[in-house]
Protein backbone atom coordinates (compact mmCIF):
# COMPACT_ATOMS: atom_id res chain seq x y z
CA UNK A 1 0.00 0.00 0.00
CA UNK A 2 1.11 2.93 -0.88
CA UNK A 3 0.48 6.74 0.18
CA UNK A 4 0.87 9.98 -1.80
CA UNK A 5 0.23 13.35 -1.16
CA UNK A 6 -1.63 15.58 -3.97
CA UNK A 7 0.82 18.36 -3.66
CA UNK A 8 0.52 21.89 -5.21
CA UNK A 9 -3.13 22.22 -4.37
CA UNK A 10 -4.04 25.90 -5.01
CA UNK A 11 -5.84 27.72 -2.11
CA UNK A 12 -9.52 26.79 -2.30
CA UNK A 13 -12.04 28.82 -3.11
CA UNK A 14 -15.89 28.73 -2.70
CA UNK A 15 -17.06 27.03 -6.00
CA UNK A 16 -13.65 25.36 -6.91
CA UNK A 17 -13.89 21.62 -8.30
CA UNK A 18 -12.28 19.62 -6.24
CA UNK A 19 -12.52 17.17 -8.37
CA UNK A 20 -10.62 18.87 -11.73
CA UNK A 21 -7.71 20.36 -9.12
CA UNK A 22 -6.70 17.02 -8.16
CA UNK A 23 -6.99 15.16 -11.17
CA UNK A 24 -5.02 17.55 -12.91
CA UNK A 25 -2.34 16.71 -10.01
CA UNK A 26 -2.65 13.38 -9.33
CA UNK A 27 -1.70 10.54 -11.50
CA UNK A 28 -5.35 8.29 -10.49
CA UNK A 29 -5.76 4.83 -11.21
CA UNK A 30 -8.61 2.22 -11.09
CA UNK A 31 -8.42 1.32 -7.70
CA UNK A 32 -6.93 4.21 -5.96
CA UNK A 33 -8.47 5.63 -2.65
CA UNK A 34 -8.23 9.13 -2.80
CA UNK A 35 -9.01 11.16 0.64
CA UNK A 36 -9.75 14.79 0.34
CA UNK A 37 -9.39 17.21 3.61
CA UNK A 38 -12.80 18.30 4.86
CA UNK A 39 -11.19 21.99 4.78
CA UNK A 40 -10.92 22.07 1.50
CA UNK A 41 -14.42 20.29 0.40
CA UNK A 42 -15.73 23.01 2.96
CA UNK A 43 -14.21 25.86 1.39
CA UNK A 44 -15.25 24.84 -2.38
CA UNK A 45 -18.63 24.88 -0.91
CA UNK A 46 -18.86 27.96 0.54
CA UNK A 47 -19.01 26.42 4.15
CA UNK A 48 -17.25 30.27 5.97
CA UNK A 49 -19.07 31.93 8.27
CA UNK A 50 -19.01 34.41 10.57
CA UNK A 51 -19.46 35.11 13.84
CA UNK A 52 -21.76 38.30 13.74
CA UNK A 53 -23.81 35.56 11.21
CA UNK A 54 -24.97 34.03 14.50
CA UNK A 55 -27.47 36.21 16.72
CA UNK A 56 -27.37 34.78 20.24
CA UNK A 57 -29.87 32.71 22.15
CA UNK A 58 -30.54 32.22 25.73
CA UNK A 59 -29.04 28.50 25.15
CA UNK A 60 -25.70 29.76 23.90
CA UNK A 61 -25.53 32.63 26.35
CA UNK A 62 -25.54 30.08 29.57
CA UNK A 63 -23.33 27.43 27.72
CA UNK A 64 -20.79 29.65 27.40
CA UNK A 65 -21.23 31.35 30.79
CA UNK A 66 -20.75 27.59 32.10
CA UNK A 67 -17.61 27.09 30.46
CA UNK A 68 -16.26 30.30 31.60
CA UNK A 69 -17.12 29.23 35.10
CA UNK A 70 -15.67 26.31 34.63
CA UNK A 71 -12.43 26.15 32.06
CA UNK A 72 -11.87 29.90 32.98
CA UNK A 73 -11.62 30.71 29.58
CA UNK A 74 -13.59 33.41 27.94
CA UNK A 75 -16.25 31.72 25.16
CA UNK A 76 -17.66 34.03 22.84
CA UNK A 77 -21.42 33.20 22.97
CA UNK A 78 -21.71 33.52 18.77
CA UNK A 79 -19.54 30.79 18.43
CA UNK A 80 -21.36 28.55 20.96
CA UNK A 81 -24.66 29.69 18.79
CA UNK A 82 -22.88 28.76 15.81
CA UNK A 83 -21.92 25.29 17.07
CA UNK A 84 -25.41 24.76 17.90
CA UNK A 85 -26.93 25.51 14.67
CA UNK A 86 -24.84 22.80 13.56
CA UNK A 87 -25.23 20.30 15.72
CA UNK A 88 -28.33 17.96 16.44
CA UNK A 89 -27.58 16.69 19.93
CA UNK A 90 -25.18 18.14 22.62
CA UNK A 91 -23.10 15.91 24.57
CA UNK A 92 -21.21 17.74 26.95
CA UNK A 93 -21.55 21.60 27.41
CA UNK A 94 -18.55 22.42 29.49
CA UNK A 95 -15.83 22.48 29.65
CA UNK A 96 -15.92 22.27 26.33
CA UNK A 97 -18.61 21.91 24.01
CA UNK A 98 -19.12 17.99 22.12
CA UNK A 99 -21.80 17.88 20.37
CA UNK A 100 -23.39 15.20 17.24
CA UNK A 101 -23.20 16.72 13.88
CA UNK A 102 -26.28 16.55 11.48
CA UNK A 103 -24.61 13.61 9.97
CA UNK A 104 -23.99 11.88 12.96
CA UNK A 105 -20.40 12.64 13.39
CA UNK A 106 -19.36 13.27 16.91
CA UNK A 107 -16.48 16.27 17.68
CA UNK A 108 -15.60 18.69 19.84
CA UNK A 109 -17.34 22.01 18.73
CA UNK A 110 -19.23 20.77 15.92
CA UNK A 111 -15.91 20.12 13.73
CA UNK A 112 -15.88 24.30 13.42
CA UNK A 113 -12.54 25.58 12.53
CA UNK A 114 -11.33 28.86 13.55
CA UNK A 115 -7.65 28.16 12.02
CA UNK A 116 -7.10 27.76 7.72
CA UNK A 117 -10.23 30.05 6.87
CA UNK A 118 -9.10 33.47 4.81
CA UNK A 119 -10.89 36.05 5.56
CA UNK A 120 -13.63 34.60 7.81
CA UNK A 121 -14.43 33.85 11.41
CA UNK A 122 -14.93 30.30 10.73
CA UNK A 123 -15.18 27.05 8.70
CA UNK A 124 -18.01 24.75 9.45
CA UNK A 125 -17.89 21.14 7.83
CA UNK A 126 -19.48 20.11 4.83
CA UNK A 127 -23.01 19.73 5.59
CA UNK A 128 -23.10 16.52 4.08
CA UNK A 129 -19.70 15.53 3.20
CA UNK A 130 -20.86 11.67 1.82
CA UNK A 131 -22.53 13.68 -0.92
CA UNK A 132 -19.60 15.75 -1.07
CA UNK A 133 -17.28 12.86 -1.72
CA UNK A 134 -19.74 11.53 -4.55
CA UNK A 135 -19.64 14.61 -6.16
CA UNK A 136 -16.24 14.54 -6.29
CA UNK A 137 -16.32 10.73 -7.42
CA UNK A 138 -18.51 11.63 -9.83
CA UNK A 139 -16.06 14.48 -11.18
CA UNK A 140 -13.65 12.33 -11.17
CA UNK A 141 -15.41 9.84 -13.42
CA UNK A 142 -17.11 12.47 -15.92
CA UNK A 143 -13.14 13.20 -16.85
CA UNK A 144 -13.01 9.12 -17.75
CA UNK A 145 -11.24 8.38 -14.00
CA UNK A 146 -13.41 5.26 -12.89
CA UNK A 147 -13.39 3.50 -10.05
CA UNK A 148 -11.87 5.70 -7.48
CA UNK A 149 -12.66 5.56 -4.20
CA UNK A 150 -13.50 9.02 -2.32
CA UNK A 151 -13.21 9.57 1.41
CA UNK A 152 -13.69 12.88 3.09
CA UNK A 153 -11.58 12.97 6.21
CA UNK A 154 -11.28 15.46 9.49
CA UNK A 155 -8.79 15.05 12.61
CA UNK A 156 -10.55 14.91 15.84
CA UNK A 157 -9.94 13.66 19.33
CA UNK A 158 -11.33 10.54 21.16
CA UNK A 159 -11.90 9.08 24.84
CA UNK A 160 -9.68 7.29 26.73
CA UNK A 161 -6.38 7.92 24.46
CA UNK A 162 -4.87 11.55 24.28
CA UNK A 163 -4.60 13.36 20.61
CA UNK A 164 -6.09 13.61 17.50
CA UNK A 165 -6.37 11.16 14.63
CA UNK A 166 -7.44 11.19 11.04
CA UNK A 167 -10.98 10.04 10.81
CA UNK A 168 -13.83 9.35 8.06
CA UNK A 169 -16.58 12.39 7.56
CA UNK A 170 -18.23 11.10 4.34
CA UNK A 171 -17.64 8.00 1.78
CA UNK A 172 -17.88 7.13 -2.12
CA UNK A 173 -17.30 4.03 -3.83
CA UNK A 174 -16.25 1.92 -0.93
CA UNK A 175 -18.23 0.37 2.29
CA UNK A 176 -17.37 2.32 5.35
CA UNK A 177 -16.46 -0.82 6.87
CA UNK A 178 -14.83 -4.23 6.02
CA UNK A 179 -17.26 -7.27 7.98
CA UNK A 180 -14.91 -10.24 9.07
CA UNK A 181 -18.08 -12.07 10.66
CA UNK A 182 -17.88 -15.42 9.83
CA UNK A 183 -14.29 -15.49 8.84
CA UNK A 184 -12.15 -17.80 10.50
CA UNK A 185 -8.21 -17.96 12.11
CA UNK A 186 -5.34 -20.16 10.51
CA UNK A 187 -6.74 -22.74 13.63
CA UNK A 188 -10.31 -22.49 12.26
CA UNK A 189 -11.88 -21.02 15.75
CA UNK A 190 -13.83 -18.00 14.14
CA UNK A 191 -12.43 -14.29 14.57
CA UNK A 192 -12.97 -12.15 17.55
CA UNK A 193 -12.45 -9.04 15.17
CA UNK A 194 -15.85 -8.55 13.23
CA UNK A 195 -15.97 -5.06 11.86
CA UNK A 196 -12.86 -3.29 10.47
CA UNK A 197 -13.73 0.85 9.74
CA UNK A 198 -11.49 1.14 6.51
CA UNK A 199 -12.67 4.24 5.96
CA UNK A 200 -11.38 5.51 9.30
CA UNK A 201 -7.90 3.88 9.35
CA UNK A 202 -7.64 5.57 5.39
CA UNK A 203 -8.22 8.06 6.79
CA UNK A 204 -5.30 7.99 9.71
CA UNK A 205 -2.83 6.74 7.30
CA UNK A 206 -3.39 9.89 5.03
CA UNK A 207 -3.29 12.39 7.83
CA UNK A 208 0.48 10.84 8.64
CA UNK A 209 1.23 12.10 5.00
CA UNK A 210 -0.97 15.25 4.75
CA UNK A 211 0.34 17.40 7.64
CA UNK A 212 -1.16 20.33 9.17
CA UNK A 213 -0.17 23.98 8.67
CA UNK A 214 1.31 25.64 6.23
CA UNK A 215 3.24 22.48 4.63
CA UNK A 216 -0.24 20.44 4.64
CA UNK A 217 -1.56 18.76 1.57
CA UNK A 218 -5.25 18.21 1.89
CA UNK A 219 -5.43 15.50 -0.82
CA UNK A 220 -3.77 11.70 -0.60
CA UNK A 221 -3.61 8.60 -3.33
CA UNK A 222 -4.13 5.59 -1.59
CA UNK A 223 -2.78 2.90 -4.16
CA UNK A 224 -2.77 -0.50 -4.02
CA UNK A 225 -4.90 -1.26 -0.75
CA UNK A 226 -8.15 -3.08 -1.61
CA UNK A 227 -11.15 -3.96 0.00
CA UNK A 228 -11.28 -7.65 -1.02
CA UNK A 229 -13.88 -10.23 -0.76
CA UNK A 230 -15.72 -9.29 2.06
CA UNK A 231 -19.13 -7.95 3.28
CA UNK A 232 -19.28 -4.46 3.94
CA UNK A 233 -21.42 -2.06 5.69
CA UNK A 234 -21.90 1.43 5.53
CA UNK A 235 -22.82 2.39 8.98
CA UNK A 236 -20.03 4.33 10.95
CA UNK A 237 -21.44 6.53 13.42
CA UNK A 238 -23.18 5.40 16.25
CA UNK A 239 -26.70 5.76 17.50
CA UNK A 240 -27.23 6.52 20.97
CA UNK A 241 -28.82 2.85 21.60
CA UNK A 242 -25.54 1.17 20.37
CA UNK A 243 -23.27 3.29 22.68
CA UNK A 244 -23.55 3.10 26.50
CA UNK A 245 -20.78 6.51 26.01
CA UNK A 246 -23.51 7.94 24.81
CA UNK A 247 -26.05 6.88 27.19
CA UNK A 248 -23.66 8.09 29.90
CA UNK A 249 -23.33 10.91 28.84
CA UNK A 250 -26.61 11.54 28.98
CA UNK A 251 -27.18 11.07 32.27
CA UNK A 252 -24.17 13.37 33.56
CA UNK A 253 -23.33 16.77 33.67
CA UNK A 254 -19.93 18.29 35.20
CA UNK A 255 -20.51 20.44 38.23
CA UNK A 256 -19.95 24.26 38.59
CA UNK B 1 4.66 6.60 2.71
CA UNK B 2 4.58 2.63 1.37
CA UNK B 3 3.43 -0.09 3.92
CA UNK B 4 4.48 -3.82 2.96
CA UNK B 5 3.69 -6.54 5.08
CA UNK B 6 5.99 -9.08 6.38
CA UNK B 7 4.86 -12.37 4.50
CA UNK B 8 6.00 -16.07 5.81
CA UNK B 9 6.17 -15.95 9.43
CA UNK B 10 5.57 -19.19 11.29
CA UNK B 11 3.30 -19.53 13.84
CA UNK B 12 4.81 -18.07 17.00
CA UNK B 13 5.66 -19.85 19.79
CA UNK B 14 6.82 -18.60 23.52
CA UNK B 15 10.35 -17.76 23.75
CA UNK B 16 10.87 -17.36 19.90
CA UNK B 17 12.39 -13.93 18.95
CA UNK B 18 10.56 -11.65 17.03
CA UNK B 19 13.24 -9.32 16.00
CA UNK B 20 15.33 -12.79 14.37
CA UNK B 21 12.28 -13.72 12.62
CA UNK B 22 11.37 -10.19 11.28
CA UNK B 23 14.86 -9.26 10.36
CA UNK B 24 15.38 -12.45 8.44
CA UNK B 25 12.54 -11.71 6.34
CA UNK B 26 11.62 -7.95 5.96
CA UNK B 27 14.76 -5.66 3.96
CA UNK B 28 14.37 -3.22 6.99
CA UNK B 29 16.20 0.21 6.67
CA UNK B 30 16.98 3.34 8.95
CA UNK B 31 13.93 5.32 9.38
CA UNK B 32 11.36 2.34 9.39
CA UNK B 33 8.89 1.82 11.68
CA UNK B 34 8.00 -1.65 12.05
CA UNK B 35 4.06 -2.85 13.46
CA UNK B 36 4.02 -5.93 15.14
CA UNK B 37 0.55 -7.43 16.04
CA UNK B 38 0.58 -7.79 20.15
CA UNK B 39 -0.99 -11.58 19.17
CA UNK B 40 2.63 -12.70 17.85
CA UNK B 41 4.08 -10.91 20.50
CA UNK B 42 1.81 -12.35 23.22
CA UNK B 43 2.89 -15.52 22.03
CA UNK B 44 5.93 -15.46 21.70
CA UNK B 45 5.87 -14.20 25.72
CA UNK B 46 4.07 -17.03 26.62
CA UNK B 47 0.81 -14.67 27.38
CA UNK B 48 -1.88 -17.82 26.89
CA UNK B 49 -3.76 -18.82 29.44
CA UNK B 50 -6.78 -21.33 30.43
CA UNK B 51 -9.89 -20.79 32.00
CA UNK B 52 -9.10 -23.39 34.67
CA UNK B 53 -6.05 -20.62 35.91
CA UNK B 54 -8.64 -18.63 37.14
CA UNK B 55 -10.34 -19.13 40.67
CA UNK B 56 -13.72 -17.72 40.41
CA UNK B 57 -13.79 -14.56 42.95
CA UNK B 58 -17.32 -13.34 44.06
CA UNK B 59 -17.00 -10.01 41.61
CA UNK B 60 -16.47 -12.22 38.62
CA UNK B 61 -19.59 -14.21 39.89
CA UNK B 62 -21.46 -11.17 39.94
CA UNK B 63 -20.01 -9.42 36.75
CA UNK B 64 -20.94 -12.91 35.01
CA UNK B 65 -24.53 -12.86 36.15
CA UNK B 66 -25.19 -9.25 35.13
CA UNK B 67 -24.03 -9.68 31.88
CA UNK B 68 -26.25 -12.92 31.22
CA UNK B 69 -29.28 -10.68 32.83
CA UNK B 70 -28.62 -7.49 30.33
CA UNK B 71 -27.40 -9.14 27.53
CA UNK B 72 -28.71 -12.53 27.38
CA UNK B 73 -25.98 -14.42 26.66
CA UNK B 74 -24.01 -16.86 28.84
CA UNK B 75 -20.79 -15.46 30.07
CA UNK B 76 -17.91 -17.88 32.07
CA UNK B 77 -17.24 -16.29 35.45
CA UNK B 78 -13.91 -17.94 34.84
CA UNK B 79 -13.72 -15.50 31.55
CA UNK B 80 -14.81 -12.49 33.84
CA UNK B 81 -12.05 -13.04 36.22
CA UNK B 82 -9.53 -13.34 33.84
CA UNK B 83 -10.42 -9.71 32.78
CA UNK B 84 -10.65 -8.57 36.16
CA UNK B 85 -6.91 -9.59 36.49
CA UNK B 86 -5.96 -8.15 33.74
CA UNK B 87 -7.43 -4.79 34.39
CA UNK B 88 -6.80 -2.01 37.18
CA UNK B 89 -10.28 -0.28 36.74
CA UNK B 90 -13.46 -2.03 36.02
CA UNK B 91 -15.57 1.25 33.42
CA UNK B 92 -18.33 -1.07 32.62
CA UNK B 93 -19.27 -4.31 33.85
CA UNK B 94 -22.31 -4.92 31.71
CA UNK B 95 -23.91 -5.76 28.97
CA UNK B 96 -19.76 -6.30 28.07
CA UNK B 97 -16.46 -5.88 30.41
CA UNK B 98 -14.71 -2.55 29.73
CA UNK B 99 -11.63 -1.93 31.58
CA UNK B 100 -8.25 -0.37 31.77
CA UNK B 101 -5.35 -2.67 31.39
CA UNK B 102 -2.45 -2.55 33.90
CA UNK B 103 -0.92 -0.39 31.51
CA UNK B 104 -3.33 2.20 30.55
CA UNK B 105 -5.31 0.99 27.39
CA UNK B 106 -8.60 0.86 28.12
CA UNK B 107 -10.29 -2.23 25.74
CA UNK B 108 -13.54 -4.74 26.13
CA UNK B 109 -12.66 -7.67 27.65
CA UNK B 110 -9.03 -5.94 28.63
CA UNK B 111 -8.18 -7.18 24.90
CA UNK B 112 -8.13 -10.68 26.14
CA UNK B 113 -8.34 -12.95 23.07
CA UNK B 114 -10.37 -15.95 22.10
CA UNK B 115 -9.20 -16.93 18.83
CA UNK B 116 -5.81 -17.33 17.16
CA UNK B 117 -4.97 -19.10 20.25
CA UNK B 118 -3.85 -22.78 19.49
CA UNK B 119 -4.05 -25.44 22.74
CA UNK B 120 -5.32 -22.96 25.03
CA UNK B 121 -8.10 -20.53 25.61
CA UNK B 122 -7.28 -17.44 26.32
CA UNK B 123 -4.03 -15.15 24.40
CA UNK B 124 -3.91 -11.99 27.37
CA UNK B 125 -2.38 -8.46 25.84
CA UNK B 126 1.70 -8.43 26.35
CA UNK B 127 2.15 -7.63 30.02
CA UNK B 128 3.90 -4.21 29.13
CA UNK B 129 3.80 -3.60 25.46
CA UNK B 130 6.30 -0.29 25.63
CA UNK B 131 8.86 -2.85 27.32
CA UNK B 132 7.85 -5.09 24.36
CA UNK B 133 8.84 -2.65 21.82
CA UNK B 134 11.94 -1.99 23.08
CA UNK B 135 13.14 -5.74 23.16
CA UNK B 136 12.21 -5.77 19.88
CA UNK B 137 14.19 -2.77 18.70
CA UNK B 138 16.88 -3.60 20.86
CA UNK B 139 17.27 -7.19 19.16
CA UNK B 140 17.15 -5.57 15.72
CA UNK B 141 19.68 -3.19 16.53
CA UNK B 142 21.77 -6.14 17.93
CA UNK B 143 21.52 -7.58 14.76
CA UNK B 144 22.74 -4.19 12.88
CA UNK B 145 19.55 -2.76 12.18
CA UNK B 146 19.74 0.48 13.37
CA UNK B 147 17.20 3.26 14.03
CA UNK B 148 13.73 1.32 13.62
CA UNK B 149 11.03 2.64 15.58
CA UNK B 150 8.59 -0.16 16.76
CA UNK B 151 5.01 0.33 17.70
CA UNK B 152 3.05 -3.17 19.07
CA UNK B 153 -0.13 -2.97 17.79
CA UNK B 154 -4.11 -4.35 18.60
CA UNK B 155 -7.47 -3.50 17.02
CA UNK B 156 -10.49 -2.24 19.23
CA UNK B 157 -13.92 -0.51 19.46
CA UNK B 158 -14.45 2.69 20.39
CA UNK B 159 -17.61 5.09 21.44
CA UNK B 160 -18.89 7.55 18.80
CA UNK B 161 -18.33 5.12 16.06
CA UNK B 162 -18.91 1.79 14.78
CA UNK B 163 -15.96 -0.84 14.34
CA UNK B 164 -13.29 -1.14 15.26
CA UNK B 165 -9.24 0.68 14.13
CA UNK B 166 -5.66 -0.31 14.82
CA UNK B 167 -4.05 1.00 17.80
CA UNK B 168 -1.04 1.45 19.44
CA UNK B 169 0.08 -0.44 22.83
CA UNK B 170 3.38 0.23 23.22
CA UNK B 171 5.98 1.97 21.02
CA UNK B 172 10.16 2.62 21.12
CA UNK B 173 12.22 4.59 18.74
CA UNK B 174 9.59 7.20 18.26
CA UNK B 175 7.29 9.59 20.52
CA UNK B 176 3.62 8.88 20.29
CA UNK B 177 2.33 12.07 19.42
CA UNK B 178 3.30 14.97 17.04
CA UNK B 179 2.90 18.39 18.58
CA UNK B 180 1.95 21.05 16.35
CA UNK B 181 1.47 23.95 19.18
CA UNK B 182 2.64 27.03 17.95
CA UNK B 183 2.92 25.99 14.32
CA UNK B 184 0.84 27.98 11.62
CA UNK B 185 -1.60 27.36 8.86
CA UNK B 186 -0.96 29.34 5.81
CA UNK B 187 -2.48 32.53 6.59
CA UNK B 188 -0.39 32.77 9.46
CA UNK B 189 -3.16 31.55 12.03
CA UNK B 190 -1.91 29.19 14.83
CA UNK B 191 -3.29 25.74 14.49
CA UNK B 192 -6.75 24.43 15.85
CA UNK B 193 -5.37 20.50 15.57
CA UNK B 194 -2.71 20.37 18.09
CA UNK B 195 -1.66 17.01 19.25
CA UNK B 196 -1.27 13.93 16.78
CA UNK B 197 -1.39 10.60 17.92
CA UNK B 198 0.96 9.18 15.15
CA UNK B 199 1.53 5.87 16.82
CA UNK B 200 -2.53 5.14 16.57
CA UNK B 201 -2.47 6.40 13.02
CA UNK B 202 0.40 4.09 12.10
CA UNK B 203 -1.19 1.80 14.06
CA UNK B 204 -4.34 1.75 12.00
CA UNK B 205 -2.21 2.74 8.45
CA UNK B 206 -0.53 -1.04 9.23
CA UNK B 207 -4.16 -2.91 10.00
CA UNK B 208 -5.17 -1.87 6.52
CA UNK B 209 -2.27 -4.09 5.28
CA UNK B 210 -1.93 -7.06 7.72
CA UNK B 211 -5.81 -8.24 7.27
CA UNK B 212 -7.29 -10.54 9.64
CA UNK B 213 -7.66 -14.52 10.09
CA UNK B 214 -6.12 -17.58 8.04
CA UNK B 215 -4.46 -14.73 5.66
CA UNK B 216 -3.03 -12.45 8.04
CA UNK B 217 0.30 -11.26 8.21
CA UNK B 218 1.21 -9.56 12.02
CA UNK B 219 4.18 -7.41 11.08
CA UNK B 220 4.24 -4.04 8.39
CA UNK B 221 6.78 -2.47 7.49
CA UNK B 222 6.18 1.61 7.50
CA UNK B 223 9.08 3.59 4.68
CA UNK B 224 9.05 6.94 3.57
CA UNK B 225 7.35 8.46 6.78
CA UNK B 226 8.94 10.30 9.32
CA UNK B 227 8.32 12.40 12.79
CA UNK B 228 9.85 14.99 11.27
CA UNK B 229 10.80 18.70 13.09
CA UNK B 230 7.87 19.00 15.69
CA UNK B 231 7.60 17.97 19.61
CA UNK B 232 6.88 15.04 20.67
CA UNK B 233 5.15 13.45 23.65
CA UNK B 234 4.64 9.71 25.10
CA UNK B 235 1.66 10.44 26.89
CA UNK B 236 -1.07 8.38 24.77
CA UNK B 237 -3.77 6.50 27.53
CA UNK B 238 -5.98 9.63 29.08
CA UNK B 239 -5.97 9.29 33.11
CA UNK B 240 -9.22 9.63 34.55
CA UNK B 241 -8.73 13.62 35.10
CA UNK B 242 -8.35 14.13 31.34
CA UNK B 243 -11.09 11.92 30.34
CA UNK B 244 -15.04 13.76 31.13
CA UNK B 245 -16.11 10.10 29.82
CA UNK B 246 -14.55 8.18 32.40
CA UNK B 247 -15.55 10.55 34.81
CA UNK B 248 -18.98 10.02 33.44
CA UNK B 249 -19.21 6.51 33.12
CA UNK B 250 -17.97 6.32 36.70
CA UNK B 251 -21.15 7.79 37.88
CA UNK B 252 -23.51 5.42 35.58
CA UNK B 253 -24.24 1.67 35.32
CA UNK B 254 -27.15 0.43 33.16
CA UNK B 255 -29.92 -1.09 34.97
CA UNK B 256 -30.67 -4.84 34.90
Amino acid sequence: MELTPVTDLPEIRPGDDIAALVADRADLEAGDVLTVASTIVSKAEGRMANLEDYPVSGRAEEIAARIEAIAGEEKDPRFAQAVLEESTELLIDAPFLLTETRFGHINVNAGIDRSNVPDHDLLLLPKKPTESAERIRSGLEARGIEDVAVIVTDTCGRPFRHGQRGVALGWAGMPASRDWRGELDRDGHELGVTVQSVVDELASAANLVTGEGAGGTPAVVVRDWAFGDHAGSDELFRAVEDDLVRQALREWSIDD
